[in-house]
C-alpha cells in the first residue's frame, strides 16, 4: 500500500466495489443529533472526515455540557465557526466567528465590558437539517437561511437573506473562544473587496493555538469596520485582542451571499491557498455532494444489515470515529510542529486532536481494520511530537500537548500497529520512543522501573496510574520481542504484571497501598472523588478490572474462574448508586458498571476468559439496547473523539479488542444481521449471522471460511485476510461453543 | 414614633416637606442598569422599596456573572420571573417564569433533557427601558412588548402583541432557576379562565424555598396544556418537578394581555388576596405611577445638588441600598417562619434577604438615620429568626438559614439600634440573643470565649474570623454597658481586644498564628486563596485594617501615628498585583486596598483616627471618581444588597460610619454641593458645602448649628435632631481643622 505525499488525504487509495447510488447511501443513516444532548459533546456541523475544519453553530456557553460548543437543550447561535472538538470533557477551539445580520450593528457602547453575544439569534430544531457533511439552518432573529458545508480545510458559508434587507452585513468576531479559550492576539486585514485575511492566537488549554484564515466573499464587501472589542479602529487591517470586523453590502445580490473560510495552522497565505486547492469555485451545491461522497466513501467501509434503528446508531457511530483525528497541514502538506517550527514536505499527513487514554482501548484497533492508510501517518504524527517535544503525545491539540489524563498510551498504538505489520514510519524511532515513556521519571512511573508499586501516599490517582502503565508496558514487552529485544521483553513483561500489586485478595479489589506497604483506609468501592483520588475519574468497582493485558492473571487473583465469575457478576447488578460528589464520569450505568467511561469498557468481555461467553452476551446486548439510541441523548457518556462510538461499532459486529494490542478481538453478542467489511484491493470480509433477534443473542456456533470455528476470539489476520464468518445464534446460551479452555482468548495474543 | 401592624409598610409613617412634581421627581436619576455589567450582580427589573417581588427578566445562565439573573453582556431572554436576587455572589431564586409568544408550542419531544430555555428570545438594549419600578423591552423573537411593574407582593405584566398574531399563548414555566435553585415540587392548577393558581418548591441556596403564587389573567385562556418536563398532562391541574403550563388564548383583544402574579410565603390563597389587596384593577398606568410615587418618597429622604453624574450615581446607589432586605409576609401580615410554621398577625413586618457580613457596616447605620421606620421591623425579624432556628441571623434568604461568610453580625445591628435608641421590639430577648451569637461552641468562637486567639492550624480562616468577631464582641460590651450589665461589658471588652493576637509586628501584619504560637509560614501580604486561607476573600494587606472598633488601638500596634500612616500610605501606593487563583471578590484595586468587597470599606476613614483627615479626603475622593460611575460597569464588586452603595452615599454626603455601632460617622470628603436629609416630624438635617470642587476636596473649616465645630466627626444624635452644617473646601489639607487629639474620632464613640 502506497502512502500519498500530498495533504490531501480522501482520494482514497483503494476502490470499494460499491454502488453509492442516492438509494443505498449510509450517510442516510447518519444523524450528526445523536449525542449532542445530555452529556455526549459532540460536535454538530459540516465537515468531512479527518478535516481540519469543523464548520458548525456556536450556543451561548452554559457550562461543562458546551465542550463542543453546542448543546442539544440550547436554542441559540452566537455565530458560525471552523473549530469545534467532539465528545470531550473540556472545552476549547471556536476559531473565526462568522455571524450574517440584518439591522443595526450591535455593538454595545458605554461599558468596558464587550457584548459578548452581541449578535445571537435563537432558532428552532424544526428549522434545523444536520448531516454528514452538511448543517443548515433559519436564525430567528434576521430571517436568514445559514448553509454550511466544508472540505478538508475550507468552511463554506450559503447565507439566504430575506427579501426585503435592512443593512445586511456579516460579523467577523475573532473574540471568544469556547468555554476555555482566550484570544491572546487576533488581527484582520482587508486584501480587497472580496479577499480578508487574519490570524487568531489563543491560550485554553492548548495553551498556544494559532490558527490563520482567509476569507473570500461571493460578492464585494461596499465598506469594513473594524472594531477591537467595542472601539472602532481605522484603516483596513487592525491587530488585538478581540478584533471584530462588520463587513458591510449595499445589497445582496440575488439574496445569497456565500462565503468560504480557509485555515491554516501555518499562515494565512496557506489559508488562502488551501481554498484555492481545495474549492476553487462558488458552487455550494457541488462541494456538500463532495462531502457526502467522501463520507460515503468511509461509511461503505463497513455495510450492515439490522434494523432501521441498529442502522442509525451504527453509522452515526461510525461517522463518530472519522470526526477525529484531525488534518493538522496544509493542502501542500505544510504543518507548524509542536516547537512551534514549521514544517515542510515531511512526507506524511500530519494530523491533530489525539484523546489517546480514551482511543488506544478501540478506536485505534479498529483503524487497523478500516483505515489502513491512517495508521502510519498517525504513528509519523506521534513521532514527530516525539521529536519536537522530547516525549510521545498524552492528549494533544492543534500542536500543544495538555498532558490530560494518564498513562503513555501512545505505546499501544504504535505496539498495536507494529505488531499487524505496520511499518511505513522510522521503526527504530518508534521503539525509542515508547521506550522513553516508560523511563520517565515522573507521574509514578520510577516505581514502575524499580519494578514497584506506586505508592497512594505520594502519587495522586496511584492505583489507576500502575494498572495503565502495566497494560502500556506489555506492549512494550511485545513489541520488544517482535524486534527481538530479549533484554527488553523480559524486563518490561514483569513491569506488566505489577497491576497484582494494587490487588487486595481481602476485599478483592483493586486500592491504594501506602508506602509502608499498607491498605488505605478508609476504604469503599464505591466512593470516587473527581481527579483527586486513587482511581482515575472512576471507583474501585469500576478500576478492578483493568487489566486486559492478562485476564488470566487477573482470574488468579480471585482464586479462580468461580471467584472470578461471581466478583464480575456483582459489578452488574450490585447497587448503581455513586457516592455523591464523585466523579460526573461515572455514567451510564449498570450496577456499577459504567459504560459512561473508557477504563470499563473492555470489562463485558472479560467473562469469556473465564468460559462463559454467555454472560458477555447478556451485558453487551443490555448495554446496545438501553445504552445507545438514535434520541439526542443516545450516548451516556463524553463521546471521546470516537472511542464510545467505537466500542459500539465493535461490539455490533459481535467482538471486541480486550487487549488493545494483541490482535486478537473477542466475541460477544453481534447486533448485525448481516455486515461486509471492505478491506483494500477489493476484498472484503463478510459476517453472517444466522437467526439473529432480540431473543437469540448466543453464538451457538460459527463457520469460518467453510470449516468449524470453536474459538471464542477472531484474529486480525483473518478478517483482513478476507473471508466468511457465519455466526448461528439462538436464545440459550451454547454450553459448548467458546467454552472450552483451549477456545478462550488469551494474554499472550494470537500467532 | 408608632409602628404600623399591618403589611403595607409603604404609606409612610411621616410626611416629607417635598414637592414631588414631575419635574423634580428624584427617580429620574436612577438607572437600575448601573451595576448590571462587570461584577456588580444587581437585579435589574421592577420593584417597590422593599418589595418581595423584584420581576424582571432572565437571561440564559451563563455562569458567576448571572447571579441576580440578568448581565448586562447578555442579549437573551429566557422569560420574566418574579424573585431576583441584586448583588450577591451566590445565584438563587427566580419563581415564576411568564413568557408571552406567539407560533408553534415550542416544548421538544424526543429527548429526555427537556428543553432549558425553550422559548429564548434575543432583546436589544435599544429597545430596553429600565427605571424603578417599571421595566419594558422588545421581544425580537415575537414582535412582542413586554412591560413590567409591581407592588409589594404583585408582579403586573403587561404584553403587547404584534397586529397579525399566530398562536398568541403564554408560557408559564416552574422548573428552572438561577445558578443553585432547582425545583423540589411545583403545582399548577386551573381555578378558572382568567384565575390560575400554584407553588413551586426549590432548593438552593436556600435549602427549603417555599414560594406560592396566584395569577389573574386580563382576558380568559381559550385553553391550557399542562406540562411535567416535555410530557403533556392533563386535566386542570398538574403536580410535578417541573411543571409548565401552555396558556392558549384564541385571540389578544386589542393586541394586549395583562397578568397579575402576587406570590406568597405561606399559600395561595394569601397570594391571591395579595392581588385583591394591592393592585384590585387593571390599569397597568395607575401601578406603574404609584410604584415611581413610592421610589420617590423613599428617595426624598436624602436630597442633594451635584452635578449630573453625582445625581445619577447618588440615586442609583440610594436606589440600591432599598431592593433588600425585603418583604416576607402577605398584605395580611402572615408569614412562614424559618421553622416552617406559619404565623399570624405577629405585629411587625416581617423580613429576608439579610447580607449581614456585608450590610452590618454601613448598611444598616444609613438606616437608623433614613428608615427609622424599618429598623425595629429588621430587629423583630431577626428575633423571630433566633426563635425559630436557635441563633440570629447569618445570611438569611427565604426563612433559610444558609451561614454564608463568617462572624455573628446581627449583633453590631442590634447593638447599633439599642444605642441609638431604637426600642421598639423584645430589647431582653435581643440581648440574650446577641450573647448567645458569641457563646456558641464552633467556628472558633470557642476560643475567643477563653480570651484566646483562634489558631490558624485549627480553624479555616483564623484571622478574618477572630478580627470580625472582635467587633461583634466590642458592640455586646457596649450594649451590656448601657443595659447595665457590668460584668458581661468587662468581659466582652476584653474579647473586643483579641484582634491584637494576630498583629505580628516583625512584618507589622494580622497573620495566622498557628496552635503552638509560631506565625504562619510561608507568609506573603498578597496571597489570597478564596474561602481556603487565614483571610475570607482577601488577604493580608485588606484584612490588617479590620479593627474599626479601636483604630487606636491598631495605632498603637504599629508604634505610633507615624508608622501607621506610612503603611496605611503604602497600602494605597503598592502593586495592585494579587496572585493568580485569588479570590474572585478581592476587585476595584487601588494598591493593595480592594473597594470591591466589604471589609476594607472603612479603611480610607482610618487616617482620621490618626490626625491625617486630608489623606482620608484624598483616598475617598479617588475611589467616588474612579470606581463609581454611571455605565453598566459602574460598580467595581458585587453591591451586595446595597452595602457597595451605602458606601457611596454616606461618602457622597462626607463623613461615614466608621465604628458600626458608636453612632460617629467620621468626615472625608463630600462630593455633594447641597444636601438635605429628611427627618420624621418635618425635620431636616441641611448640609452646605462651600467651594466644593474636584480640587476643592478639603474640609478647611465647618460650622454646625451657627457655631465653629471643629470635631472630625459627625454625631448620631446631631443629625437626627435636625439642624445644618456648613463645610468649607479648599484645596490644600487644613493643618489645624479635625486635626488636634481632641477633635479626632474616638473608639469609645460619641456620648
Amino acid at each position: 500500500m502506497s502512502r500519498k505525499k500530498t495533504g490531501l488525504i480522501f482520494i482514497c487509495s483503494f476502490i470499494f466495489s460499491l454502488n453509492l447510488s442516492a438509494q443505498n447511501k449510509l450517510s442516510q443513516y447518519v444523524d450528526p443529533i445523536i449525542g449532542s444532548d445530555a452529556h455526549g459533546h459532540v460536535f454538530v456541523g459540516a465537515n468531512v472526515p479527518f478535516g481540519a475544519v469543523q464548520l458548525g453553530p456556536t450556543n451561548i456557553f452554559e457550562g461543562w455540557d458546551w465542550c463542543s460548543g453546542y448543546h442539544y437543550s440550547s436554542n441559540t447561535i452566537v455565530g458560525f465557526t471552523h473549530t469545534h472538538l467532539s465528545g470531550t470533557g473540556i472545552g476549547d477551539l471556536n476559531d473565526v466567528l462568522v455571524m450574517p445580520a440584518t439591522g443595526k450593528v450591535q455593538l454595545d457602547k458605554g461599558t468596558k465590558t464587550d457584548q459578548k453575544n452581541g449578535y445571537v439569534s435563537t432558532f428552532s430544531h424544526a428549522n434545523e437539517i444536520a448531516k454528514p457533511g452538511y448543517y443548515s439552518v433559519i436564525l430567528d432573529k434576521y430571517k436568514i437561511k445559514a448553509e454550511l458545508t466544508a472540505s478538508e480545510r475550507v468552511g463554506f458559508h450559503r447565507y439566504t437573506f430575506p427579501a426585503k434587507q435592512d443593512n445586511p452585513h456579516v460579523m467577523l468576531d475573532l473574540s471568544d473562544g469556547i468555554g476555555w479559550d482566550k484570544p491572546v492576539e487576533t488581527y484582520i486585514k482587508q486584501v480587497n473587496s472580496t479577499t480578508l485575511v487574519g490570524y487568531r492566537l489563543s491560550t485554553g488549554w492548548a495553551k498556544d493555538q494559532r490558527l490563520y484564515f482567509a476569507v473570500k466573499l461571493s460578492q464585494p464587501l461596499s465598506s469594513m469596520s473594524l472594531y477591537d472589542s467595542t472601539q472602532v479602529t481605522k484603516g483596513m487591517e487592525g491587530k488585538g485582542r478581540k478584533m471584530k470586523a462588520v463587513l458591510n453590502f449595499k445589497a445582496i445580490a440575488q439574496n445569497v451571499l456565500q462565503m468560504k473560510v480557509g485555515i491554516s495552522p501555518v499562515s494565512y497565505e496557506n489559508a488562502l491557498a488551501n481554498i484555492t486547492a481545495e474549492i476553487p469555485a462558488w458552487d455550494f451545491a457541488k462541494v456538500v455532494a463532495s462531502a457526502d461522497v467522501k463520507w460515503n466513501k468511509e461509511l461503505a467501509k463497513i455495510q450492515i444489515e439490522g434494523s432501521k434503528e441498529t442502522k442509525k446508531v451504527f453509522y452515526t457511530a461510525l461517522y463518530h470515529t472519522m470526526i477525529a483525528p484531525t488534518l493538522f497541514n496544509d493542502a501542500n502538506g505544510d504543518y507548524r510542529g509542536t516547537d512551534k517550527k514549521v514544517y515542510h514536505k515531511p512526507g506524511f499527513d500530519n494530523y491533530t486532536t489525539f484523546s489517546l487514554w480514551d482511543t488506544y482501548r478501540a478506536f485505534h484497533p479498529l483503524y487497523t481494520i478500516i483505515h489502513p492508510d491512517k495508521v502510519s501517518d498517525i504513528i509519523s504524527s506521534f513521532l514527530a511530537i516525539y521529536k519536537q517535544q522530547g516525549k510521545l503525545p498524552v492528549w494533544h491539540l492543534m500542536g500543544n500537548e495538555t498532558n490530560t489524563m494518564i498513562g503513555y498510551h501512545a505505546v499501544p498504538i504504535i505496539a498495536d500497529a507494529y505488531l499487524k505489520g505496520y511499518r511505513n514510519y522510522d521503526v527504530e524511532l518508534a521503539y525509542q520512543a515508547i521506550k522513553n515513556s516508560a523511563m520517565q521519571k515522573e507521574d509514578g512511573i520510577e516505581y514502575a522501573q524499580k519494578l514497584k508499586y506506586i505508592p497512594a501516599d505520594k502519587v495522586n490517582e496511584a492505583v489507576a496510574k500502575g494498572l495503565e502503565y502495566a497494560i502500556d508496558d506489555w506492549c512494550i514487552a511485545r513489541m520488544a520481542k517482535a524486534m527481538h529485544k530479549e533484554e527488553d521483553y523480559v524486563y518490561f513483561s514483569k513491569r506488566a504484571k505489577l497491576y497484582a500489586e494494587y490487588f487486595d485478595p481481602q476485599v478483592e479489589f483493586m486500592r491504594g497501598k501506602l508506602a509502608d506497604g499498607s491498605w488505605r483506609k478508609p476504604f469503599d468501592p464505591v466512593a470516587s472523588k473527581h481527579r483527586e483520588d486513587d482511581y482515575t475519574e472512576g471507583n474501585a468497582w469500576q478500576y478492578t478490572w483493568l487489566v486486559p493485558q492478562d485476564p488470566e492473571g487477573l482470574i488468579h487473583l480471585f482464586g479462580g474462574e468461580a471467584g472470578f465469575t461471581r466478583k464480575l457478576d456483582s459489578l452488574f447488578s450490585i447497587s448503581s448508586v455513586v457516592e455523591a460528589g464523585g466523579s460526573p464520569d461515572i455514567s451510564g450505568l449498570i450496577g456499577q458498571y459504567a459504560q459512561g467511561n473508557e477504563p470499563n469498557h473492555h470489562t463485558p468481555y472479560l467473562y469469556a476468559y473465564a468460559g462463559k461467553p454467555w454472560k458477555t452476551a447478556q451485558v453487551v446486548r443490555q448495554i446496545t439496547d438501553s445504552l445507545y439510541t438514535s434520541k439526542p441523548d443516545g450516548l451516556c457518556g463524553n463521546e471521546d473523539l470516537g472511542q464510545m462510538s467505537s466500542w459500539y461499532v465493535f461490539s455490533a459486529l459481535g467482538f471486541y479488542p480486550v487487549n488493545p494490542a494483541n490482535g486478537e478481538y473477542v466475541f460477544g453478542s453481534p447486533l448485525v444481521d448481516h455486515a461486509v467489511i471492505n478491506l483494500p484491493g477489493a476484498k472484503k470480509f463478510e459476517l453472517k449471522v444466522i437467526g439473529n433477534s432480540p431473543k437469540n443473542k448466543y453464538i451457538q456456533k460459527a463457520i469460518l471460511n467453510g470449516k468449524p470455528y470453536t474459538k471464542n476470539y477472531l484474529r486480525h489476520a483473518a478478517i483482513v485476510a478476507g473471508g466468511e464468518l457465519t455466526l448461528y445464534m439462538g436464545d440459550q446460551p451454547s454450553a459448548t461453543w467458546g467454552v472450552n479452555l483451549e477456545d478462550r482468548p488469551k494474554s499472550a495474543g494470537a500467532k
